[in-house]
């Protein structure tokens, strides 16, 4: 069941690390990892850390951009230790577990990605927005900030934890949502994120929005897309409706040259 | 209510370990920090991965045998991978800290130990049979051995979740904006329904939809926007998206008539 949740790190400065994140996801039954733009990988330290989890290190993928790390996923969670401006929906490591497993009990195809930022900064607001949910390990205010690899530990025991209990009470496996009974195929990160430029484009066309004074538009609209989960029939609609409004707002401006 | 409860480590081969155990434990609001016969300590590896935590360093207690360690403790839990011939009570992570806080609930002023054991092999059954459970952190079978460090953060970060539970706590930090009290208003569901006559007139005018050809559109997207719950901002957005596209739409009319 865990074989479809990647855990991506972004930017990693010490190897050591990246060994000890792929024996905490060895441990725990996970096996996919993408590290994006890692800063030394391979390395003597990320096989030393990984004490056996040779071929988690071996098998990872290794990526240019957060983008490309989770094109094709339809969950993406990003731990987050700080405050940020704009609200989030925010789930804690348990809450994250759930809906993980709520993801793939109902659609076993899908892919899930959780995000794990740098050691000293985490990830940006940028890469940030980008996840649909954040996940806050609650440590303590003054001294928050946890290892790396221990936070990959902490999110995949939780994983493990609940999978365990969930075969174990097969009852509770199939927790129905709303959005799962016309059992559909959910939208991946990757057309959303082209959804998001495309509809930025159309916005700045009707004279909605001006990049250089967002005010905070677009990570509102982000906000809001992301938390529905949205399919790919409705993310068609969408589209198809940003390109109606193209043509409609083209034939104008050709019309005003014309006159 | 943790400040009660130590960390026993025995016998620690790599100072490293040491370090990244207490960062694990202040991260997670655990202070009492007990190492039994380290190897080598105090060493500047265990200062580097403590990242702060120098605090819990500092104020380690170094002692000789796990008996003197755990001399005033009436509760005694020690972690344990692997089977053992002796048949023990065995507790997992979320059950331990449950023993943990009704232990300190019923005693506030009792001492509590969870005590690990040495990175290769673990406690002795000798040093397992002074505990009174033995803690499994559900870990693959084939692959069981946890990093030491990543072992004291699975326990500590039970104890925290259920320690901030027991309290009434919240368990993850609230994203909050300084507007925010405005910006979560939920959208009513007469403003909801404007919403919707807008968008379909503004749909109809860009020539997206043809009301004598429906095709589900509309119910589709009511589904859509209804399960995402809009506070009034995000409202606001939308309708102020739509506005400007029939100006946009509107001027190309006017245009074209022109011409």
């Amino acid at each position: 069941m865990l074989k479809n949740v990647r855990v991506v790190l972004v930017n990693t400065s010490h190897p050591g690390n990246i060994g000890g994140a792929a024996r905490a996801m060895k441990n725990m039954g996970l096996t996919q990892l993408v590290l994006v733009d890692p800063e030394r990988f391979p390395d003597p330290d990320a096989v030393s850390r990984a004490s056996g989890a040779d071929d988690v290190l071996t098998g990872a993928r290794i990526v240019a951009t957060l983008e490309e790390a989770i094109a094709d996923c339809s969950l993406v969670l990003g731990t987050s230790a700080r405050d940020r401006r704009i609200p989030w929906p925010v789930l804690d490591p348990r809450e994250s577990a759930d809906k993980v497993l709520d993801q793939l009990a109902q659609l076993p195809d899908a892919q899930v990605a959780l995000v794990f930022g740098r050691e000293d900064s985490g990830l940006t607001t940028d890469e940030l927005q980008r996840c649909q949910y954040h996940v806050h390990i609650p440590s303590m205010p003054d001294f928050s900030s946890l290892n790396l690899a221990a936070a990959v530990q902490v999110l995949a025991y939780e994983l493990r934890m609940q999978s365990l209990q969930r075969e174990g009470a097969p009852t509770k496996m199939h927790k129905v949502e709303t959005t799962a009974v016309f059992n559909e195929i959910p939208a991946t990160a990757g057309e959303l994120e082209q959804f998001y430029q495309h509809l930025e484009q159309v916005l700045v066309e009707i004279g909605f929005h001006d990049p250089q004074k967002p005010r905070q538009l677009m990570p509102r609209l982000r906000r809001l897309y992301g938390r529905v989960h949205l399919n790919r029939m409705e993310m068609n609609i969408l589209r198809g409706i940003l390109t109606e409004t193209q043509k409609a707002v083209g034939v104008k401006a050709a019309g005003e040259r014309r006159t």
